[in-house]
């Protein structure tokens, strides 16, 4: 019997499932933010090895019986040494070495067996891949919220942010969004003017928001779908739509049909936006398969078996998906 | 005979001149950043007092003999104490009290000694300002980098590298502009892929533009002036400059004509921009005079006399432009 260890670590939570050959899933534990980027090495190490143990102890299989382990996460985290997380593991007895792949592969292979389709993401930031062979052929945007992330969760947020500052600013017409943001905010609607002839509101406003890390404003994204019929909230969206369907075009070849997957809150919880990129996709010739997946960790269960030699057929799959969703 | 110290305190560069009550300058200075918030509180004092020491010795006018000093400095800059530049002043003999002004004011007074009219600024940064009574009755923008400062260098360098990455992850059509950003960073041209489907050259990319601070994206806006008729560099360049038409529709009111005062790099280099702005002005019914101006030195003398009590007529403003003229 191999038991497998599979980890999904996220930017905000972490989770891990202990299996076995046949893809019969046996513990699951949950943590919190696994990502060395984001929680910094230490933070992530620490979720990673709470959600092995408690998967391991869930499953009553010590951490000396785990054969193989495998952790899914962020591009820019795979590169590079991962002592940070396994002298951690290997300190509790879990096996002192592990296989990294990536989180978006994760998120593919939690929809699908299949070894040609693509994947795509759309939570706090947004990637797209597209995979042949079982493997990432392409990729396409996750460059951050900087220089990319279109469609995503903080490119929503910092433009309904920015609708409501410049409608304050009298720079855009009056939205919806500004009661909104200001009541996200905490900050009371005032448009009485200071002595520089700014409204007191969008003072405080803009001082909130300078202390939030950019990535923060992700969570204003909901407000876009909270204003109902508002022009500019619509306006927001439809960018939105239009800038994850540019994505899957930027991933997508003619020779390879299906399935796409799709993750991450705006994906998977937005139909508006979800139902928008489909329908362009429709459009432009492609008829793919859309999964929606709430995270990774069936595609890190999955990866972790791979990683251990074993074929994961559609049987296997859909064990790993059965057994999993009675432990969680 | 009055002495007044006039200082133009900004975040690249600091000007101060030192003149008498009839507007007569008789010496300049000039030194580093002298913003607090940008270069600190200490290398800002250095500046300052530096820039003063120059125009002092050049005047041949010894601290002591100064009455009156005004520092002209941006908005974030000019509320709460000053003792981190007063100090070091009084150190050095100047006068132990300064009085403020914002670097808004100190552009719309380089420009005219008219009580009533507008001043735009896009350098770095964007923002406008309504004069009234010879003070500031209302503001736009100058909302930073992150949530304002729309038609501003880092807005319109921001576009550029946007743009290009966009375009070198499959999302967006080719442009001139992909070349020429990857020339700007000091990065090898090599569309091949690595292990993760994504070119060399954008990897490379999004890790040198990551390791600058934000609002260096501006050094990429010249890139959209220089990429000619590239229809995504015109695309960014057009909608700048209906920003900045925005920027004007926040501050203006019928019952103010003008003038309107200019300022900032993209404002008075880019005769693009600046009569595109002004076109637009004209359609919507305004028709103010505009005058461009290359920094508020002027203007902080202007309101360093004001602030002495001397009403600054024309004849004194024509005489601080000519004399300060023949001493930089």
């Amino acid at each position: 019997m191999i038991n497998v260890l599979a980890i999904d670590a996220g930017g905000t939570s972490t989770r891990a499932v202990l299996l076995d050959e046949t893809g019969h899933c046996h513990g699951y534990g949950f943590a919190g933010g696994g990502n060395p980027v984001s929680s910094g090495p230490d933070r992530a190490a620490a979720s990673i090895t709470a959600a092995a143990e408690v998967a391991s102890d869930a499953a009553g299989r010590p951490p000396g019986d785990v054969g193989h382990v495998l952790i899914a996460m962020a591009g820019m985290s795979v590169s590079g040494p991962i002592d940070w997380v396994t002298t951690p593991l290997a300190a509790r007895g879990f096996p002192a070495t592990a296989h990294v792949a990536s989180d978006l592969l994760a998120i593919y292979f939690s929809g699908t067996w299949e070894p040609d389709g693509y994947a795509m993401v759309a939570g706090t930031g947004s990637a797209g891949i597209r995979v042949r062979g079982g493997a990432t052929e392409a990729t396409a945007d996750g460059l951050g919220w900087l220089l990319g992330d279109a469609g995503s969760g903080y490119w929503i947020g910092h433009r309904v942010v920015g609708a409501a500052v410049a409608s304050l600013d009298g720079r855009a017409e009056p939205t919806a969004l500004v009661p909104l943001v200001l009541e996200a905010a905490g900050i009371e609607d005032s448009r009485e003017r200071g002595p520089d002839g700014r409204s007191s509101s969008l003072r405080a406003l803009a001082q909130a928001l300078y202390g939030l890390r950019p990535v923060e404003l992700s969570r204003f994204a909901p407000l876009a779908f909270a204003a109902g019929s508002d022009a500019t909230a619509r306006a927001i969206l439809d960018d939105a739509i239009d800038a994850l369907a540019r994505l899957f075009d930027a991933i997508s070849v003619r020779d390879l049909a299906g399935p796409l997957v799709f993750g991450g809150s705006i994906l998977t919880s937005q139909p508006r936006v979800s139902e928008g990129v489909a329908e362009i996709i429709r459009g432009s010739g492609f008829d793919p398969e859309i999964r929606t997946v709430p995270d990774g960790v069936v595609g890190a269960a999955v990866l972790g078996l791979r990683s251990a030699g074993i074929d994961v057929t559609a049987d296997i799959f859909d064990r790993i998906r059965s057994t999993l969703a009675h432990l969680r």
